[in-house]
């Protein structure tokens, strides 16, 4: 393979110089039809990169990462050295094997072809949580001769980003070595939210999915886990306050997630450089509050009679916001994330319109009939006692398209047909918005869809530079209606890739056919990890399947 | 639950009495959406079944499977009482598990509360291959009182179909007893002829896949795995004669099944009752086998010079039916059903339209420019020789659609639109029909599909009673482009199992509405036993998820 590798490729912001796919034709007859993959190339496309011919070998027994003197030590890296030392050279039998290249003293392979050692520099500390702020920008240098590699960060985010990037860029050569080409990437994400949305209520998620899934994320790049953790179907939160939530409101004892189980994914994200922000969502999609806080939720009425049904949460009495204020202060507390998402989507206003306590509410509001005005009260409190917590919250559009007035940072999630119009209009009021809309993975359809995920232009709105620059990113969504721990890894990956990259990646590199070998790799890489992610490009193979 | 449980199911071939599940509504509020479950009621759904309300116990200490004194034994009931007991019982972490319910010498459990024995009398012998002349059928008496419970069957086959309903009779009651109704079951399948593709040649399957699949299969009561093990894109069977196939046609020696592969594929469907119909493809849909055997497909002119393309078998001269005659040789030897599927669907002209020596045949045979002759020729030559080798076939409707002439017990099979017309034209030539095109569950779409699938009537075409018993049956289908190890088995299962039922089951049985709660339980079921069989009903949960 190495002389057919002869490829520059190099991005900016603003300019694509060249694309151009390292393709392996595995056969040249009877394989028309069978997708073709590149060799060492990744997934997301870097901001800028150049690619030589100059292959060099790696060392199963030799090779070692390494942090510099001057960059402080801690376990995110500590664990992502184990972890990529793993997926570079295989573990097990599921895992990605090379022969063992041991570095030979004497003999015919040229000492100069061996690289040695990837040394990391982070110029700031390396403890924490990821945020809203960080850094993932990182450069990573292998040249043609030195026997180490670099990758430089400022922060310890970029270096989580770059041994990604450094694990994807080794292959196997025709002689079954593990080699990387002499590179040299500059690269930072073009969107600062990159989320991904899993519903933990329709369906339970078991931990090992939910990691399975935190680690695929990490391999794409994505970097928020949106936990659409409880919803109507199931409440599987073990609250401290509110304990008998999850008891009665979770599918059973065995569909629950722990104190320890939270704690478990929240720092299983973290040295992975993903934030966790949950949703609870209300004042609809909470039927399963109601289970175990009386009186929150609204009492339906038929005929002038109870009908023994329940509503959404009920904002005309003051127990409901003395509830929220409790729950919420113990949200803040259990996850560290500056964000809280607090849903306020698809509220029916029937129930509300049945009930006689709240009709005397309205009255005494001067509301009138207008139940969205009822809907924009109970958010408003809301996000007064969120942002009494010192957080920032996101939620569905719904909230601005009632007109409720929130803080100037909210961020506005868009979900509903007709996204650019509503691009338009959130990023006019000057919200900051994430765009979900078109990256609804749940629903599946025949063929290849990825290539329609991944032709979205999040930025194709009219809009100035100043509304634009207010777009803050993107989530990929996977509702749980029909999916669970049996089907979700396959279905949701390597789909979720498409949208990785396009949050990942210059605007630029936006050409399904140009990424079509380069996702057949990733695909095959990912598979030769051990994660059982589907085929999405019709007939084909990878050299090693699960 | 045994208070509730108080109704009577019975079917005939020509009446439905009465339909009624048992539902168990977990929750009462909050719960609306989630789908429910029947408790301990099978699937597919016996021809006649009477259940009472008497629970039976089982104790997994004492109970044990037996076979009468006149039954002859043999390997395959071995097996089947090793895999049931795993199945009630449960034997791992991931399988079903019920309390040991150890029968108490005195207590408050009454004696005649325990059922002790299932015995199994089978009038025939007991070896063999199942076939298309299997009887199936069984009766099964789990009587009020008796310590034993009885399968009374002609054959083995029905035998284990009996084996396989006892064990879905089995539930955990209210206090985690495992128990099953008493209940009288007299059943048979409706059609003969029950089956499933698989491709593995768009996409390798590995053994373990396959045998999970099979086993998926007898659970639901398939009789037929019909392999497309070859296609265009690779040729993964290892050949005896002609070893080349696979060395140079399948994708890697990775991916070959090996002469044992094959043997313990077609050992591990027998023992469950399932025959095994090989399909090799052709005249189209065969590039992969002119990697090894040369000039046996047409070579391709392009502005009356070679192209280098290649085309569909090259029906022109005497070496390719040599080849065939063969070919088709061991494929009689190494697979013991009666039955090949020779494929002979989308055959393309253009290829044979530009090479100069298929146009010289033309003319000699007289057949002018009307390709679909040429192709009945080489079909004709292909059943000869397939004939001369003592074997039935199955086509693909194609060849008699462009009007072959094939022998009266010819098995054509309907894949494409408009089947309802196709089944009344090729019953009225009075060939045996099998129907695919509405089950072609590689198409995926969002929700429950399934429903779609339940819904399809076989017989719901013009035709004489005489034509109607030309349908043997039908198949279910899984094209290989976009499903391989990762996701064949949730992407199949339980959606398949709608087909299983309408090909078992009275035609009576057709409401997707009665049905749900029964295949939520099928499904829970499944997932106990170890396989990842996905959700198809919305939003739910079972008591044990893998």
């Amino acid at each position: 393979m190495a002389g057919e590798i002869g490829v520059i490729v190099l991005f900016s912001c603003c300019l694509a110089i060249a694309i151009c796919n390292v393709q392996q034709q595995y056969r040249e007859k009877g394989r028309s039809v069978a997708v073709t993959q590149t060799s060492g190339m990744p997934w997301p496309m870097p901001k800028q990169m150049t690619v030589t011919t100059i292959q060099r070998i790696l060392d199963v027994g030799s090779f070692q990462f390494l942090v510099s003197s001057s960059t402080q030590r801690c376990d995110i890296i500590d664990e992502a050295f184990v972890r990529y030392r793993k997926y570079i050279f295989g573990n097990d039998d599921r895992t990605l094997k090379f022969k063992t290249n041991r570095k030979p003293r004497h003999g015919s392979i040229d000492q100069e072809a061996y690289l040695d050692t990837l040394q990391i520099n982070i110029a700031s500390g390396c403890d924490g949580y990821p945020s809203e702020e960080s850094n993932e920008a990182y450069t990573l240098m292998i040249s043609q001769d030195a026997s180490t590699a670099t990758i430089n960060a400022n922060e310890v985010w970029g270096a989580l980003r770059g041994l990604e990037t450094f694990s994807q860029l080794v292959y196997q050569n025709d002689m079954g070595l593990a080699v990387i080409n002499a590179t040299i990437i500059n690269d930072a994400p073009r969107f600062q939210h990159r989320g991904l949305l899993l519903d933990t209520s329709r369906h339970f998620l078991s931990l090992d999915i939910l990691k399975e899934n935190l680690e695929l994320m990490a391999q794409n790049k994505f970097n928020v886990f949106h936990w659409h953790i409880v919803d109507d179907q199931s409440f599987p939160y073990e609250s401290y306050y509110f304990p008998d939530m999850s008891r009665k409101g979770a599918y059973s004892v065995r569909h629950v997630y722990t104190h320890s189980d939270v704690k478990e994914i929240i720092e299983f994200a973290r040295v992975r450089g993903i934030r966790v922000i949950p949703e609870y969502d209300s004042p609809g999609h909470s039927q399963s509050w109601g289970l175990a806080i009386t009186n929150l939720l609204t009492k339906c009425y038929k005929d002038g009679q109870l009908s023994g049904d329940f509503g959404p949460i009920d904002p005309s009495v003051n127990s409901t916001f003395q509830f929220l204020q409790n729950f919420f202060l113990e949200i803040s507390q259990v996850f560290p994330d500056k964000f809280i998402h607090l849903g306020g989507d698809e509220v029916p206003f029937d129930c509300w319109e049945s009930n006689p306590d709240i009709t005397s509410f309205m009255t005494m509001m001067g509301y009138g009939k207008n139940y969205a005005l009822l809907e924009e009260y109970y958010m408003q409190r809301l996000i007064d006692i969120v942002q009494g917590l010192n957080k920032g919250y996101m939620i569905w559009q719904e909230v601005i398209d009632n007109g409720a007035k929130v803080a100037p940072d909210t961020i506005v999630h868009i979900w509903k047909g007709g996204y650019q119009d509503e691009l338009t209009k959130v990023t006019k009021l000057g919200y900051n918005a994430v765009l979900s809309a078109p990256w609804y993975l749940n629903y599946i359809s025949y063929g290849s869809d990825w290539r329609n995920y991944y032709q979205v232009e999040p930025l194709n709105f009219n809009g100035t530079d100043a509304q634009k620059a207010l777009v803050i990113g993107g989530e990929t969504c996977m509702w749980g209606e029909y999916v669970d721990n049996t089907n979700l890894i396959p279905r949701m990956w390597p789909r979720a890739a498409s949208v990785g990259e396009r949050l990942w990646s210059p605007m630029e590199v936006n050409s399904a056919d140009a990424a079509t070998s380069r996702l057949e790799e990733h695909r095959c890489r990912l598979l030769k990890r051990g994660f059982p992610v589907q085929p999405v490009n019709g007939p084909g193979f990878c050299s090693v399947e699960l």
